[in-house]
């Protein structure tokens, strides 16, 4: 279904097929190591893929992941789905930007990077941020989406302009050098946007991928339950950039851009929880390549990411039951990541050692 | 059941329980974050687990962990309860002395040191290191244990400087800066001595822990189980210290050696696979309170791990399949330990982020 706004996607959806050369060459050195056979397990295969990814095996170490933490507000917080108020998506970014965030702590402990970026949030930064706004990359849609319920979120304008904010970001990253990117969001009441996404790309019914976010209790998940649904019956035929203006937020936009633009650089992009697994179904809905470029980092209790997860046939690296977002699953696969690949560059073959070094 | 050399061990047994105050001020710091409550699963009960071990809240922040591999031979390889040479023990740590074993690959990936241990190795280690002969830690007690499928592995006199050998790299390691052990071993057959000590220690049936290590078929599987069955006949109603001597692998007896050394000190151990929980098991043998002051890294597909995990009451963080040993699993599992310590010290309280920072 093409569309007068598609075509300013299009370079980002050039993205190229995992390459199954580089994976052969990968299994094939796993198996010419000095370990038994399969003996490396889930680190062997996330080898392999991360090859098949980088094109190249050895794949890129991950010595200098980046972490794009999106956060925007959403309408549909109107219909009282989450039990938080909509200002706390603008205290969680002050938080992050003083650094004192989970997700900051946790890239403290892997040594990666993390780039806050506002692509919608209600509350105003700039009174927020005080003098700590310049620690936000500033690209705002407009303050909150629309309400999903009743009508689309963004218009398709608006959701390109928050992907190729994600991209820019990503791409800026990698200019500087960013081996790897984890996705990451903050953003009230995302988790109902995200669950719409999950059933319009997966085909999922909407109750079976509505889950309680950061808990909540039985009437609230209901009037989510019936927010999903409302977007899900009237965006069900849309195209791909259509399901996302139609029940998306923007930071799940953005991290389409992630996505994509890692996708299309051959730098792996590393998943967390629900709404960036939404994401990825949206941006391997544009582009089904992106697949092969995308690592599952945790294995959300959210019962939309294992819908998205087994859509994309992803199995996730942890399971550490985290329901926080920001990033911080895939914050915490980043060592394995490095692990798969140093596995791929230091370690010695049978030959070496039993012909001695 | 006092013995006479039971003595040399009794500074090692002076472990201090987990102090249930520290875990309270790590819950209560957890449930003031800005986080919703129980968002952060297995990191917040993992940070409550290092606080109460370091009898501090914050703990240490595993700035710097140490894996102790500890290397042995094993008398009982004669049973044909391998498919490796008994040789192969002796070319693992020549390769892990290059840096190039896969515990080396790994250690760099998550920014750990490695000490390489030999407690008794059969092969004349001088021959195979050459030049890097300085690369290991000398503490050989004899080359290789007895067959303890035809009598004990060990006397308790070789039990207790074995110990003491693993005892003291870790003290060292220790006045070196640690603040994590990571357990790991090379052995070949050493999982049969694992499965002895398992069945010893908790109980269970010897066909119940014994497992294919590496991969063997099903008359090794039945060697194997056999010779485990003879060690534990013999065994079972001695002391810790005698089921060590009686079944065990000088590498075991050294990581039991860790274990205690480093639960006395306060410093958290992180256990690997399943060589490494039949070590713990001896060690919360002889010193009930170690059980506190230890972590289960990765679970391992051998059936062992699981009942010793079971009986020290651990859940592993991470499930990767890896059957490598050489404490590879433990190694990955370090970043989280890094994670929970940081999100005790660096994550905003809510009072912080509502007040305004």
């Amino acid at each position: 279904m093409p569309d007068r706004h598609d075509h300013r996607l299009d370079d980002l959806l050039d993205v190229a097929a995992a390459d199954d050369h580089a994976a052969d060459a990968a299994r094939r050195r796993f198996a010419a190591l000095a370990t038994p056979p399969g003996a490396l397990g889930a680190i062997e295969q996330l080898g392999v893929r991360l090859s098949a990814a980088a094109g190249t095996c050895p794949p890129p170490a991950a010595a200098r992941p980046v972490l794009v933490l999106a956060a925007a507000d959403h309408g549909v917080h109107a219909q009282d789905v989450s039990p938080w108020p909509q200002a706390v998506t603008a205290l969680m970014v002050r938080t992050a930007a003083e650094r004192r965030a989970t997700a900051d702590a946790f890239a403290r402990a892997v040594d990666a990077e993390v780039v806050l970026l506002d692509v919608g949030v209600a509350t105003d930064l700039d009174e927020v941020l005080g003098d700590l706004g310049d620690r936000v990359r500033r690209a705002a849609v407009r303050p909150g989406t629309q309400d999903l319920s009743t009508g689309p979120a963004m218009t398709r304008d608006q959701a390109v302009t928050a992907v190729r904010a994600g991209a820019d970001a990503a791409h800026a990253a990698i200019d500087g050098g960013a081996d790897l990117l984890v996705t990451g969001e903050m953003g009230i009441a995302n988790t109902t946007a995200a669950a719409a996404l999950l059933a319009l790309t997966t085909g999922a019914d909407p109750a079976a991928v509505t889950g309680r976010g950061t808990g909540i209790d039985d009437p609230t998940l209901a009037r989510k339950i019936a927010a999903v649904t409302a977007a899900v019956g009237r965006h069900r035929d849309d195209d791909a950039l259509g399901q996302l203006a139609g029940a998306g937020g923007f930071e799940h936009a953005a991290l389409v851009g992630v996505c994509l633009a890692g996708a299309r650089a051959r730098v792996p992009v590393l998943l967390d929880g629900v709404s960036t697994v939404a994401a990825a179904c949206v941006a391997a809905a544009m582009a089904p390549a992106v697949g092969g470029h995308l690592v599952a980092g945790h294995r959300s209790p959210e019962p939309g990411a294992a819908a998205g997860l087994a859509h994309l046939g992803l199995t996730p690296l942890l399971e550490l039951d985290l329901r926080l977002g920001e990033g911080t699953g895939g914050l915490l696969a980043v060592p394995l990541v490095r692990a798969a690949a140093t596995a791929l560059t230091d370690v010695a073959t049978l030959d070496e050692v039993l012909g001695g070094g």
